[in-house]
């Protein structure tokens, strides 16, 4: 499994080639690959990876065995395979709390390697490709969703907007063009003229490393901001509007995402301009009633105390250091999902009854 | 004159001797001095600094001529003097522009200047000497300042408050003990218990690098936190109190401070917590009326793309950094100055005429 680094962009652009379960957690625990659908993405074919590298070890020793033995084996491994596989998702939900794609993504490979095993003839190689299929067919949904999200999204930003957004919710934060920039990337191709403000977004500066790349890649115009400057860009009158994605929605419409959004929600409420969120419906938890409920990950000191591995502080300084935030659902103007522009007040559990 | 390096803290505390008008100049443009009151009373001292090795350089020259031409020399010289002097004062204005104590510093120096060279018996050395104990007063005036402000500024912060602060307005920002953190030292000192969170304040890390090695050497209780976390922790209830200090002040009490501030008044307005300002009153530029006149310094993009000289952005992305913002006097609970804690609506230029 091949995965760009994102830590190291924009200035290296490096490859990781991830062969087990360990390399694919620790890929996603230190954020070489972020972003809640990207996450869900790796985790899907993470998945697949490791069971793989089990099912070919297993079968290397069995095959030492004779033809009576190995029928056994066979149908001993059905069950085996699964708890195996329970395992492996099991590990890699642990690696990360607040982005519920995670969970969402390994859920339904979950259910799926149980079908898969429940038919006739289980053979551990075929039902790995199966598997495999269905981490494939996650990733194309999400481009799918990503693009629908783009059209939907691309409505709410006015042609010669100012737009500011924070971390990155671009392509490198989902399988396709993204969510909140997929968006202004949707506005921009259908020839809307618009002008973004990026949030550095301390303190692992996505904004800064992967958004105004991303952005400047495609040809749209875009300043670098610190976090910090976001209200003056709003009381100056030069952003019409703020758009983020979101690491998980409560049914309420409270939504995690990085730390820093609700900070810019409350600026756009105070400035009077329109603060949406994008996010596939993959990211609503419905069993939450509100954002009380979402677990938020605290992260190492370190990344504080530091800037990009330069110490910017006392080593031994006390931080508190929370990677998101919960932005109340009664500050967003519209949550666009695949499924429709949503406007407050929010009801995702009724909706997904509907 | 020597001088901390600021830029340095708190990893290397290097002292520099700045032996000319340049590298003065260059200090206060590269903060290796910051802090609108210390700015003030480092250039004061560089205009005398400067004077004197002009002077030295010309007794020098007119010591080699003979008695009667030096009687001539003198009396130009009182002249001459002046307009050296208020050369030098117009170059160390020009460092940076929205901090008005250096301006109000300079002033008084070119006033004291003036007066003292009207006086009979011009003689250029004993007027630098006398100019250096104008610089003296002003930097012993802003200790005792501080003082009086601290005690002032204590008095609104109870007992076992959480108190959020931004940049540095501590004793690396002043002559004497600080503005904000001058009352939070006074409130410590005082016997209250009290829990400080400091802002980072990108771009340039005062809080980080600054601020938080203040409060630790002061042995009170600090968590370091990035811009963006300020929404989470008063939003948590960690914060029962928001205390900067401030670069200039207009009539209503509009006040700039360091980049984020403004943000930081719209959330203690938005959670319901005071918002207090604290500086002397040679912060106060009653010339205004308002904040719009203020200006706002824009400082070198590469301040946003790096830290350190690390890069952290594309080299070449466009960047919008202003110096400072302007937070409406109506969004301030208090603004403390030497001469009382004075409340809502401001009104200073009548105070300064009462």
């Amino acid at each position: 499994m091949l995965l760009l680094d994102q830590t190291r962009l924009p200035l290296h652009q490096e490859w990781l080639r991830l062969t087990d379960l360990e390399s694919v957690c620790e890929a996603i625990r230190s954020l070489k690959v972020r972003g809640a659908p990207a996450i869900g993405v790796a985790a899907a074919y993470g998945a697949v990876l490791e069971m793989r590298r089990r099912v070919i070890d297993r079968t290397s020793m069995v095959g030492s065995g004779n033809a009576a033995h190995q029928t056994s084996s066979e149908r001993m491994e059905a069950a085996e395979f699964l708890r195996e596989f329970s395992s492996i998702t099991a590990d890699l939900r642990a690696t990360r709390p607040t982005a519920v794609n995670l969970f969402h993504c390994l859920e339904r490979m979950d259910q799926a390697a149980s079908q898969i095993c429940q038919e006739s003839n289980f053979e551990a190689a075929s039902v790995c490709e199966a598997l495999e299929k269905e981490a494939i067919s996650i990733h194309e949904e999400d481009e799918q969703l990503c693009a629908r999200m783009g059209e939907l999204g691309s409505e709410l930003i006015p042609d010669k907007a100012g737009i500011l957004t924070h971390c990155n919710a671009g392509a490198m934060a989902t399988g396709g063009i993204g969510t909140a920039l997929g968006a202004i990337y949707t506005a921009h191709l259908s020839g809307k003229k618009v002008h973004v403000f990026a949030d550095e977004t301390r303190p692992l500066l996505q904004g800064s490393r992967i958004t105004s790349w991303e952005l400047q890649k495609a040809g749209i115009p875009v300043h670098l901001i610190t976090d910090s400057m976001a209200a003056t860009v709003l009381a100056d009158g030069r952003a019409d509007l703020v758009i983020v994605g979101a690491d998980r929605i409560a049914s309420n419409g409270d939504t995690a995402n990085k730390i820093g959004t609700l900070g810019l929600a409350i600026l756009a409420k105070h400035f009077g301009v329109p603060f949406y969120v994008v996010a596939p419906s993959t990211t609503l938890d419905v069993s939450l009633d509100d954002g009380m409920g979402i677990p938020i990950e605290q992260r190492n000191a370190d990344e504080v105390r530091q800037f990009l591995g330069h110490a910017s502080a006392p080593t031994d300084i006390d931080v508190f250091n929370p990677a998101f935030d919960v932005t109340p659902g009664n500050l967003i103007a519209a949550i666009v999902t695949e499924t429709g522009i949503h406007r407050p007040p929010y009801d995702f559990r009724s909706l997904s009854r509907g």
